[in-house]
């Protein structure tokens, strides 16, 4: 029994009214010209996830649209600082991003979200989550081990190597692919503006924002 | 050492290129034409905060604003079902309540949170969070318990007076008034357009949103 939940839907004093519409997502979206969604970057350390959900991001925005990343150091840092890198933590980890995302999808919001998401039962959990079967979009950012690591920006794969960094995804932690995502990019192929465009042609194509592009803005 | 903080800033490979630009929040609040921010209503079970936070939402989006509101029934169905009553789980509730309320008020959004959060210490925390001082706006929802008991929309007072709900704030559980609110309201004085007006007279007079009042749309 939850005390947060006793707070209205029927109240007795006439000094408190029930206040029957909400402004529903339905209204949120019409408003705002494109409907919610979770677009879920999932690949291994550097295969360029927030490079490219921060290209589609300023792609949206420049085209009027609201979106926003979730990336894992905001997360790491805020909301889940109390977890750890074990199977256990990983998936406490993705179910709350999932449950994050998922609000900002009910919000009307396109949120971005990068993170490895190694296991395929917890992205499933996500897809499963959301309201309705479109919210979830998989995107399989696909890039060789090899290439990653070779590309190391941070120097994580040497630490790995080195046996610094254990339980490290490609290394000595499995990444489990997607079956069946919506949308596979390879970033050891397309540079970044032609992996972004491809996402945002299957926005258009599905309509999660207009088929037509909009003007393009740089005013606000 | 985060394996997802580990994907970019700078690429090795010419496929990839690191983008400088991302959306900031000041462009996006500049778009919305309003500022991000978080209005934290705190008070007693049926104190009328989700009635009341639904009623500002729904005459900020009348304006033309971006709001959203994040309530007890959400939260404790999703990300925090793992979490109970006790004094630390309580803490632990507010705890992502506020570092979710801080992502959204970073995306530029008006976010409103409707939770008893009884503990000023725990709401303090959230006012420290934060990225500007000015994002965390307080709102007491003032109302004597006696008038909430009275209200009961869900009987929950009834249950526990009768020893079936422990740990009822107000009754055998503290709640810890504001010492400096930014805004309080009396709900068991004003009704809930009264209480709202003042809210969004604050919001107002402060800045967060345009000093007029915008013309009212009921489009989309």
């Amino acid at each position: 029994m939850s005390e947060d939940t006793g707070d209205v839907k029927q109240q007795r004093s006439t000094n408190v009214t029930w206040v029957e519409s909400a402004v529903t997502r339905e209204a949120r979206e019409t408003r705002r010209g494109h409907r919610g969604a979770v677009l879920w970057f999932t690949g291994l350390s550097a295969s360029g996830k927030s490079t490219l959900a921060t290209e589609v991001e300023k792609e949206l925005f420049s085209e009027g649209y609201f979106s926003y990343v979730l990336d894992g150091d905001n997360f790491r840092h805020g909301l889940n600082g109390d977890l750890g890198f074990s199977p256990e933590d990983r998936t406490e980890n993705i179910r709350r991003v999932g449950e994050v995302a998922k609000l900002f999808a009910e919000s009307g919001a396109l949120v971005l979200t990068a993170f490895i998401s190694p296991y395929r039962r917890d992205r499933d959990r996500v897809r499963a989550l959301v309201t309705r079967p479109q919210d979830f979009i998989e995107i399989h950012v696909s890039c060789p081990v090899n290439v990653c690591e070779a590309r190391d920006p941070k120097g994580l794969y040497k630490k790995a190597r080195a046996g610094e960094i254990p339980n490290f995804t490609g290394i000595d932690a499995p990444y489990e692919k997607p079956r069946e995502a919506e949308i596979t990019v390879e970033t050891d192929v397309g540079d970044v503006k032609t992996c972004a465009r491809q996402v945002i042609d299957f926005l258009r194509t599905h309509e999660y924002i207009s088929q037509k592009p909009q003007p393009r803005s740089n005013k606000g």
